[in-house]
Parts: structure tokens; sequence; C-alpha cells
């Protein structure tokens, strides 16, 4: 049979396949049920297959599944209940089998996994969480990570990964601002693209090689009152120049699988919004993969957006708009054939959608290598290897935002270090949503950290949790003080938590033990679905830093958190903040390489730090007009986009533009020069931002259209250079075209956002 | 002269003029100089022409002048430097015929005044602001108020208003939140359609007529962080359905001119949008009227949305959109005739122009009675019946919140009546913005009010001031709370101001007195250019109620205010609220009337009131999908959309959809019964909302579509009908026409957006 033969090219097998399916067949192809409910551990370990998933093989197939080795309380897949790398590995192998065997015609199964910041299985690296990693400014050892995270997952039998999230996002009030890489389009499209590339690899049918998918198309970053799902209101220019840049970068750079958004965009839901899926992103883009929905987002048309009274109505607007796959909803599988049957659809809309999932699959080599090896996922999975590069990932993401009087680095002969907050040592909190159970001792805590990078004096650490994230006692505060009126300095690690309930129990806030506890005390202030009214830190917490400032100690914050977090008092009075977002399971290592000096930081801000949630919004990138200023604030941000400190300094000189005046489809070469005046090698983020000084559509004050991250030693300079063109310097027209204008422009380069040099960059007229 | 003969038609008689102009004298009608900048008033209180304007008139004539009988601290005329409304007419007049007499053709003048809230000249009514306006429900009594604005603006010579306001809110943060009548685009739309009949009357020449003036078009209150005047975020079918609405209902209703917003919407500057401006306005809408800038909104187009890179260029792209005339700004006196000499523009756009602007002036009947009659001016402007009309709408305007225990009405023999706070006895806080300055005991605070309604027990009136809206003094609080301890209950008067620097100095916190200082201390916080990043009362305000709630006596909160206060501890602490917004000058009255019962409270909310800043946006009609809620607190307003309570009280029953099933061009009654089960008489205003519940855009939860204030007596019961058909249930579909699709609806009567009868409605297609 054709689509059996290895040698022959891919449109042939598919067609060939799809001509012997039947009509259930290829709208199995189209569903994608919860993984995790269709295996049974037994005692011994093994899986056996539920009798739900052998109806389902049974009546026609399943195309793929969802988050099979996923793990988490959401989930409900616990350590106990869920699979070692080994297992999950042979589970899969198992599953496969059983589809392919006993399907009539052997189509393998696609396994998409979550992998946002690390393959979401038991056992797996767990990485920084995403708004972490695009604080490296690294693409580069980003990609890397993803390289690691395809391997791993791959080495399972996953083959589709749920990341990147490349959603820009406005409204920090939203709690899955964690989980993208900030406000910034360029950014994120530079990261997007590297993740692509890392997730793909060369050849997706290789063995470290997934599938990845964007999401969440589009503008879910921009929600009304940065609420989850909430509807989008925003013109469609802007929406082409900075929602939909990183994806049609991504797309460029050959990404095959992409996820619509659960939010509407001026009353159309992505869901069925044929005029993306169909017009920008097939026809402009280019796009030959297939389109995934949210989970369940089938069923928010007939229940929240209401653009459906029927479900028959959903899924011929679904699948009409440019919909192939359902995320775990039941609507395809209970509405696809009635829709065909009374002429909502045609079965070669069907037999399109289920072709575009057939050739992935193809490619993927699933046909031809359906399996895992379960031995090479027991080696490969959490290895030493990889943590490490998880230390490495952390200690270049995390941000110092403030350094007073060289209070940092700390000696690591200090005395006596008060270490104290609930973040301190809570290692749950340091993992961000979309995260694994992990067992005892994976998570490496801020505590734990300090204590190993104190070694033999690691009993000079005094410890004390103060007080939760969440709630209102302060019982914890005596401890927590005395221990502080003890010590030479203090490491206080406040923020957030996006940890559900892993049963955990809590923290004795008295003695700092844990306490085991049916169900953990809730510190979820942020993950999908927890939106916030505030930026304030929750709870005491601010109260606890008031009071231990008293004390007059050197104050350390080390921020663990999703979100910016607004509180003045802290930039005023702190002597020195990290902000280390959630620096996953080697964070608290990370944190103590910067704090004694082993590691100088280099992670510069992706997202404005705001001084206050009535200034939202506050990204850098504004059109001009904006106001004046609030009565009782400026519009700034307390600290800008781009913003980090190191334990150098770095001094700009000598910004020049060669040409100074170019044709539209010219090119400047812009160069830099950056010395390190400060005593020790550090490295440095160089930004390029450009403005368009006068244009038929208003722009953004600046935008960033380059950046370089490069290490100098003590006294040297390094001269940067970017290069300047149509790419930097177009726009989106009222068209929506993207045009160059002859014009004045002015190029900037520095530190961040709001300081940089400036000089003149002039576009003329051809000849 | 074809055009000096008022038995030609208009057509022909501008046809005439226009051929016979120069270039110069045709650029000349596009400009408006400040008015008030054109005269200089002599020590017997005549006035004679500044040189400035002769050049301007020798030079080709003013088209227009803006704000010639304005004074307040923006101009910089005060009691003493502006004109009484006699000398005011007098003043126009000898402006007027200079303008006439010393031109070649002798073109009058088109006088533009401030209107929103009365005319804004010295002496004239001053009624309560526009969001206060819109509290009334009852667009007939706004209607008579414009009628009588129309008439006091007339008969000193203005012919053009620019008023009403039409922007939807839906940021309260924005300072002109007060100049609005808030979020709902139907409600907005009703009342803008009866300022466009009250101001412009039958006749535009009537002595009682003025042009009205639709702004600001468009979108203008959506601007991004509420900041004013910056960009709008919004998709084309959003802005068709709920930001033009009301312009659409108005041009409809006859409007003859309509002013651009300083905001871009997506890029594109209002001032330039010729799709707003040509397409939609003109070519859609039949508009005929002429299109004004805001003031000096074409200088932005180089400094600030930098669309253009010289003045010429901007007024080349002005002209193109569709602009007509330059508010106060000097671009088009600078650049028109350079920029059709080099080609920017033809002269035939300049004659576009111009004869849109010649043709009002026929229609205004300035050519054949372009002088005002002083004495006239003198007897009507703020006659007593203009004052009393002022008091019975601030009566309707005002919103009560709260009223446990039937706290409200106060006897009027209560022993002791404590009143306090800042807006006690603050007159021009009364007033909002956009005022003119006040002679003493021209405006009745709450205090004189309240002690003018008690008559000879007036001196059992106890006043104190307690603090300033801004500031944290304390000074005041020992005199405020002994008045307090000593009273039978406290009114309380907080809020905000909008009070620019009069010159009255400042109230002693300690005694209540005046004290006259050079500069006053400025209270102001809300007002044009005066945005805030926080809804909660400012300075110490609420402490004061705090202290005095510790008190235990009845405690009555009077906001006097130009945007939402978000305090719960007032919402669920005070035993009554009433929400006054600025009431104007009769507010005093108005205020007593409703604590002693002498009017029954009848105002509803048109913006919805939120918790707290963090939540916002909060408007009632918000798209069905909005996420789940805030960790700290749900999305729901403290008081919804619509809310306000009586006296009485009334029950709703019997809702009747009679037919239940229509096509989309019927028509369907609904009824509904609504009796005073309390026992007073009092004004309910039924209120009608709609929700379409499937439909192929996604939709409100529900929108007001209509409502009806009526007056029951106790016990009896008035059954209320509306007409729904297309009007009703149209809604802008995804390629901007408005259509009516087939499918349930639902039809809900009650007292406001959150408490309704519910009853079914279909729509089923033709045949």
């Amino acid at each position: 049979m054709i689509y059996k033969d290895k040698t022959r090219p891919v449109a042939d097998r598919v067609q060939d396949l799809l001509q012997r399916m039947t009509l259930g067949e290829k709208a199995g192809q189209l569903v994608q049920p919860f993984g995790w409910q269709c295996y049974e551990k037994h005692p011994d370990g093994t899986t056996g297959m539920t009798e739900a998933f052998k109806r389902q093989v049974a009546a026609g197939g399943v195309g793929s599944l969802y988050g099979t080795l996923r793990a988490d309380p959401w989930t409900g897949v616990t350590l106990e209940t869920g699979l070692s790398p080994k297992q999950g590995a042979e589970a899969v192998n198992a599953i496969q089998a059983y589809a392919m065997k006993e399907s009539r015609l052997g189509i393998p199964i696609l396994f998409g996994e979550e992998c946002s910041h690390g393959h979401m299985a038991i056992g797996a690296t767990v990485f920084p969480v995403p708004l972490a990693l695009g604080s490296m400014w690294n693409p580069e050892l980003y990609r890397e990570m993803c390289r690691v995270v395809a391997l791993e997952t791959r080495s399972q039998g996953g083959a589709a990964t749920y990341s990147p999230v490349l959603d820009v996002v406005r409204d920090p009030r939203w709690g899955r601002t964690e989980e993208t890489f900030g406000e910034d389009p360029f950014l994120i499209a530079t990261m997007g693209v590297e993740a692509v590339k890392g997730l793909q690899g060369e050849r997706l049918d290789a063995e470290d090689s997934v599938l990845a998918t964007l999401k969440h198309f589009a503008a879910y970053g921009s929600s009304e009152g940065g609420r989850n799902s909430a509807p989008v209101h925003m013109g469609l220019r802007e929406l082409h120049e900075v929602d939909l840049l990183p994806f049609r970068k991504a797309v460029e750079a050959g990404a095959l699988s992409i996820m619509t958004a659960y939010n509407e965009i001026d009353g159309v839901p992505c869901t069925t919004n044929r005029y993306l899926l169909q017009d920008v992103l097939r026809e402009q883009w280019g796009f030959e993969g297939f389109v995934i929905t949210d989970c369940g987002a089938l069923g928010m048309l007939t229940n929240g957006h209401n653009t459906a009274d029927s479900g028959e109505a959903a899924v011929a607007q679904a699948l009409l708009a440019g919909i192939d796959m359902e995320m775990s909803g039941e609507m395809f599988e209970q509405h696809i054939a009635a829709a065909i049957e009374h002429g909502r659809l045609q079965e070669s809309d069907l037999d399109r959608a289920a072709a575009r999932i057939l050739e992935l699959k193809f490619k993927l080599g699933l046909f031809d290598r359906p399996y895992a090896d379960p031995q090479q996922a027991e080696q490969i999975i959490g290895k030493p290897e990889h943590r490490e590069l998880a230390r490495r990932i952390a200690g270049e993401s995390i941000i110092m935002l403030k350094n007073e009087n060289r209070t940092l680095p700390l000696s690591k002969q200090i005395p006596k270090l008060a270490v104290i907050g609930p973040n301190a040592d809570a290692p749950y909190n340091q993992l961000g949503d979309y995260t694994s159970p992990q067992p005892k001792g994976a998570i490496v805590t801020v505590l734990e950290g300090i204590r190993q990078a104190l070694g033999g004096s690691a009993d000079n650490v005094l410890y004390a949790p103060g007080c939760r994230i969440k709630g209102d006692s302060r019982e914890g505060f005596a401890h927590a003080l005395a221990c502080a009126a003890e010590a030479d300095a203090v490491v206080l690690a406040i923020g957030g938590s996006s940890a559900r309930d892993f049963g955990e129990g809590t923290i004795d806030l008295l003695t700092g033990a844990s306490v085991v506890t049916e169900h953990s005390w809730s510190d979820m202030e942020c993950g999908e679905g927890i939106d916030r009214a505030t930026l304030n830190l929750m709870g005491v917490q601010l109260e606890l830093a008031q009071e231990i400032h008293k004390l007059g100690k050197p104050l350390i914050v080390v921020y663990i958190n999703g979100r910016p977090i607004a509180e003045p008092w802290i930039a005023e009075h702190a002597d020195a903040i990290l902000e280390a977002w959630y620096p996953g399971q080697e964070g608290g290592h990370a944190v103590a390489d910067i704090l004694f000096g082993g590691v100088n930081p280099s992670g510069r801000l992706t997202i404005s730090i705001p001084k206050h949630v009535g200034q939202l919004p506050v990204y850098y990138y504004k059109r001009r007009t904006r106001g004046k200023r609030y009565l009782e604030t400026d519009f700034h941000a307390e600290y800008p986009f781009g913003y980090g400190l190191s334990y150098s300094e770095f001094a700009y000189s000598n910004l020049k533009v060669e040409p100074p005046v170019i044709t539209a489809d010219g090119q400047a070469l812009v160069s830099v020069d950056v010395t390190n005046s400060g005593d020790r090698a550090g490295s440095e983020v160089v930004q390029l931002y450009i403005s368009d000084l006068a244009s038929s559509i208003t722009r953004p004050e600046k935008q960033l259209k380059g950046f370089r991250k490069i290490s100098i030693q003590p006294g040297d300079t390094q001269t940067v250079t970017f290069s300047v063109g149509r790419e930097e310097l177009e726009y989106v027209s009222a068209d929506l075209t993207r045009i160059v204008e002859p014009g004045a422009f002015a190029v900037m380069a520095g530190p961040h956002s709001a300081e940089y040099l400036t000089a003149p960059l002039e576009v003329r007229e051809e000849g």
C-alpha cells in the first residue's frame, strides 16, 4: 500500500491513505482526547488501555492524544499515579501499538505534550518560565534549551508540543503573563523563531525533534482588563503590526502547527476567524501546517461566544474557518458527521483537515518509526547536563533591578545571613504554572542554594518564612525579625506563586518546617485563570519587608513571581533587588550564584514594571500621543523595558550610522562602542531602538529592532554593529501592507528603552 | 448682489459669494481665532477691537471666533475683565459690525461658544454637568434645558456651540468623564438627538437657535489608559456599533456641525481620518454641515501624532480628509495658500470647505440678521425661570445609591444637623469644568441649600469643612468631629473638584471661613487634562468619614464629583449615599430638596461605579466572554449601570412580548407592569435591555434599547410599553453593515442593568 511505503512522497501517501478512509476515520483524525485518561496504571507500573479509549479506537480512531505524559493537579496525575520517564515511554508505546493494531488502517497517534518551560512530564527538566527565558536576551541559549526539551519529549514518544507562547502582553494583570516572553513583539518574534528551530530541529522525523505549536493565535495577550480569554479591542492595523508579528516570523521560520486563542477580536472568535486562519496565515504567510483549537474552545462557540446555536453550527464554523484539529473537546467527534449529513459541511472540508494532519504525521515519521525507546527516555530525561543547563539559563535570566552601594555581591564569608520570606524555601513556588509534580529534593530553593553556596559555613544561615504569599497571618513575623536582627544581611524572598495544589501541605510560619496537610495552603496568585486587580505584593509581605527594614540591616529582596510587582516602597527602600520570575528547579542555585557573585547578572526586563495598577497599560512602545500624566503619578514605568543592572558598568559611545541617508531598499550599518568600565567581566545587552519621526500612520516613540548580548572584559571596548534596512524601518500601513516611508528616523542604541545614544538616519526617495 | 438677497436660495447665494472671493478671503473663512483676544474692554464697559483682530480682518477676514463670551481661568477672562450679559451682546455686535464693514464683502463672523452645561459666559445659567444631565434619564427635560441654553447664547450673538459631547466613556480615569452622558451608546444617542433638537430648534435662523456641534468624533472616550487624547485601540466593527452610534443618530436628527477628536484610532488621527469624515459621515450618513477640528489639533499633526513633517503637509492632510474649519489654531491661516501654491491642495479643496461654512452662515441667518439685541440678552440671561429649571434638573439628576433603614429623607424638625466636608460649602466645586466665574451668591452650596430648607431653624446647622479634597491636613478634623458629635445626623459632602483657579482663595479648615489668597488652594482632581490613576477619594476624605462614622451618628454621604468614586468602605458603612455629580449653581437647593424629601430621587447611574481602579473597564455591556474574576474581586460594579433608589418602591410584573415570534422587519410590543408599592409618589426609570442569544458576531450580555421615566402614585400600577423591531435588534456585522439575524433573543425589563424580568423573543426567517 502506497501510504505505508516510506519511499513514496508524502503527498502521495496522504492521498492514498485518505481515499481508503471512511468518514468516521477521517473525523477521528481531527480529535484529541485527554491522553492521561486513555491508560490505567497497574500496581506493577505497567499500563493498560481504558475501555473508553478502546471504544474510540474501534469507532474510527483517535488522531491525537493531549498530555498523555502530563502530570499536575489539573490533570490529577500525581507522582504516585503518574509514570516515570521509562514507564511513560512504555505507556505511549503501548497506546500507539494498540491504536495501530486495533484500527483498520493502522494510523499512528500524534502525542501532543506541554513543553513551555520543559517537557511537562514526571522527571523532566524544569527550566525557568518563558518570562524569565526572554529576560536572558540570549536566543541561542534558548534554542539550546529547546533542543533539550524536544529531546526529552520525543524520547517518550511525544511528537508535538504546545509551545512557544507568542502572546504580546499589554496588561500584566493577566495571570498568564509568566508564560510569555513579555511585551515586545520584536523580542517575542526573535524567541519564537528560536523555539521553532530548537523544537523542530533539522528534520521533523529526527529523534530529537517535535512539532512546535505557535500559540495563541491571536492577540490573546491584549484581552480586556487583563482577564483571561476576554475580548480584544484592537484595530486590524495594530493587530498586524504588533500581535501578529511574532507569529509571522515563526511561520516563516518553519512552524507547522498553530493554536487559536480563546478570545475574540472585535467580535469574531479566533476559533472561527477565517480572515486570520486562511487569508493571513495560509495565503499571506504560506503556512503549510495544521491549526488546532485551544482546549475546549469549540464548546465556547455555543456557550460563551455564542456565535453558534448548536454543536453542528459550531463545528461547521470552525472547520470552514480553517480549524483542523480540536484539542480535547468532543464537538468534532459528536457533530462532524451530522454537519456533513445536513449540508453544513462538505466532506471535502473534512478531507482538507484530515489531510493536513496526516501529512504532518508522515513528516514526523510516525508511520515509519512509531515507537519510542524507553531505555533512552530513562537515560535522557532530567539528566545532570540538562539540570546544569537549567541552572545556567536561570542565571542569565535573573534581573538585578537595584544594587545600592554595591550591596551585592555578598561575601561568602558573611558571618550570619538571614534568608527570610514565603518564597525562600517553597519549591513549587519557583516553578510557575504548567509544571509536573516533583520528588523531594528535585527543586533547589533559594534557601538550599544559599546553603550549598556557603558550604561549610551554611550553619550561619538563619531561615524564617515570615509570612505566606497570601493571607494576613503575622505569626511568623517575630521569628523572622529575630533572625534578621541576628544577621549581617537579609535576603528576603517574596513575590507570588503559580503553584497549584500538589498536596505538599504548607510551611509552619513559626519554625519554617513543612506541614503535611491533605490540601496545600493555596498561595496561588498567578497562572492560568488567576488574573489580578492589583499588582501589589499580596498578604502581609510588604509589611514584613517594612518591619525588617526598620532593623537597618542590608536588605536584599529576591522577587520570585509570575508578573510585575508594583511596590514603590520596595523599589525605594530595599538595598538590592533581584527579579527572578519563576526560575525553575535550579533557581535556588542560580539566585545564590548571583548573590555571591559567581554569576554576574545579565538579565534584562522584557516587560515594564509599573508603579501602580492604575497606570496600565505601561508598555514602552506606546504611540506618541498619550496625554500628559495622571494626577497621582506619571505614565512611566518604575523600571523600564530592557532594564537590568550588572556588577560591571557599561559605557556607550561613538554611535554611528553609515551611510546616514539610504533609500527604502538600502541598508545602513549602525555601530556603537560599549566599554566595560567596571572592574569585572560581565555581559551587556546592547539594544537598538528605532523611531520614525514622521509618517502617515502614527508611530511608537521607539521600537526595539535589534539587540546583542555581549561579554566584555573589564576595561575592554567592543563595537557592536546592527544592519538597518527595510525590515527594521517598515511598518504596517492603513491598507495593512508593510511599507518604508521616506523621511527622518532616529536610531538609538543603549542599555535599555529609557537610556540611549541617538543618531539620525534619513530615507530618501529613489532617484 | 445675489448673495445679499435673502429671497434667493442659499445654494445660489453661496455660489455667488464664493466666486467673488479671493483665495485669502476663502482661507479666512476656515479660521477661528480666540474671540476673547479680539476685543479690549474699556473702563466704561465698552469694548474696542485689538490691532491683531483688525489686521486679520484686513488680511482677508475671520470666518469664526471661538469663545468670545467665554470667561474662566483658562481664557484668563475674569468677572472684572469680562463682559456682563448686555456688554457681551454689545461687544459681539461691535465685532460683527467691524468685520462686516471693514471687509470687502461684508461676510459676518460665526461666533462659536461653549455650552455643554449652560452658556459659558458671565451671568449665564449654570446647569449640572452632562454626566448629571444623563442621570435624569429624562430626554424631554434635557431638551427644554437646551432650548434655554440656545436662547441665552443666541441672545448675545453666539450662533454655534461646541456641544453636545457624545463620547462613550469606557474608562473613568479620564478627567472629561463629567462632560459625557456616561457609558451607554443608546442613552448617549438619545440625549444627543435631544441636544440637536433643543439647540438647533425648528429653524437655525431663529432667535433661540444655535448650531449644535457633535464632539468628539470619534472614540475619544476610549483612549488608552483613560488618558486624555491618547490613542484608541478599537476595531472598526466596535467603533461603528458603539462609539459612532450617538453621532449617527445625532446627524440623522439634523446636526450640522461636528468636531473631530484629538485622538487617533489604530494609528490614524481623527483630524485626518478621511474614512470617518467622508465615507462614513458624509456618504453613509448624509451629513451636510461642516467639520471643525478640536482646539489646536492641526498642530498635533506635526507635533504629537507626527503624521506630517511640515505645516503645509498637515493642512493638506486635514483639508483632504474633510476638515472645513480649524478651531483656534494658526495652521490654516499660515499654510493653506502655500499648500495650494505648491500643489499639495487644489483651490477646489478650499472652495469646498469655505462653501460649507458660508452655507451654514446663510442658514443661521447671519447675513440677514447679524446683530444681537443687548436689551434682550440682559433680560434673558440667567433669569429666575432658568435658575428654577436648573434646580429642577439637578433634582432629577441626583442619584440615591443607598438608604439604609430609611435614613432619608431627614425631618426638617431635626434638632441639630452637622454639614461637614470639603464640598459642603465650596461653590466652584459644584460647577464642574467649563464654567464661568460667578459673582458671590450666584451658587447655592449644599450648606446654603440646607440652611434655606430649614428656614428658621437653620441655626441648628453646624458646619465644618473637615478637610480639603486633596492634601493630607487633618487640622480640621477636631472641629468637624465636634460638630458631628453634637448633631443628630451628619451630611458629609465629599468627592472631587474640577474647579480651576478662580482666585477665590480657600476655606479655613478650622473655622470654615473663606480665606482670600492670591491663588486658590487647588483641589482640582478632575476636568480636562486631569486624569487619575486611582478612583479613590483623594486626601484624607475617607479618613474623615471613618472618624465621623465612629461617632455612630446617621451618616449621609453626598458625593459631588466628576467621575465615579471607588470606595467600598463608604458603600458599606454610610447610612445613605447621594451621588450628585457636579449639580450646577442650584445644586445645593437640589441636594436639600432630596435630603428633606421635597423631591423624591429619580436619578439613575449612566456609568458603572467600580469597586477598584484595577477592575477597569467595568461598563455593563461587555461582550459575553470576559474571563472568570480577579483574584481580589469580581468584575462587577459596586453600583451597576442604571441603578438608583427612590423613596418609593417599584415592583415589576407581567412582562409580555407580543407577538413572541417576528420576522427581521417585524415589530413586537413589549409591556411590563410597574407598581409603586411604596407610600409616596415617585418616578421610576423603566429600562429595556435586549440580549441576542446567538449571533455570528459575539454580542454583549445585554444592551439598553429603551427607557421611560414615569411618575406613579403610591399603590398605582402603570403599564409601560416599548416597541421592539429592527432598530432594537440589529447589530453591526463583520462587513460593517447593520443586520438583524434570525434566532433567539431575550427581552429584559427592570429597574437597572443587573435586575430585570426576562421574556423570550424569536426572530424567524421570512416565509
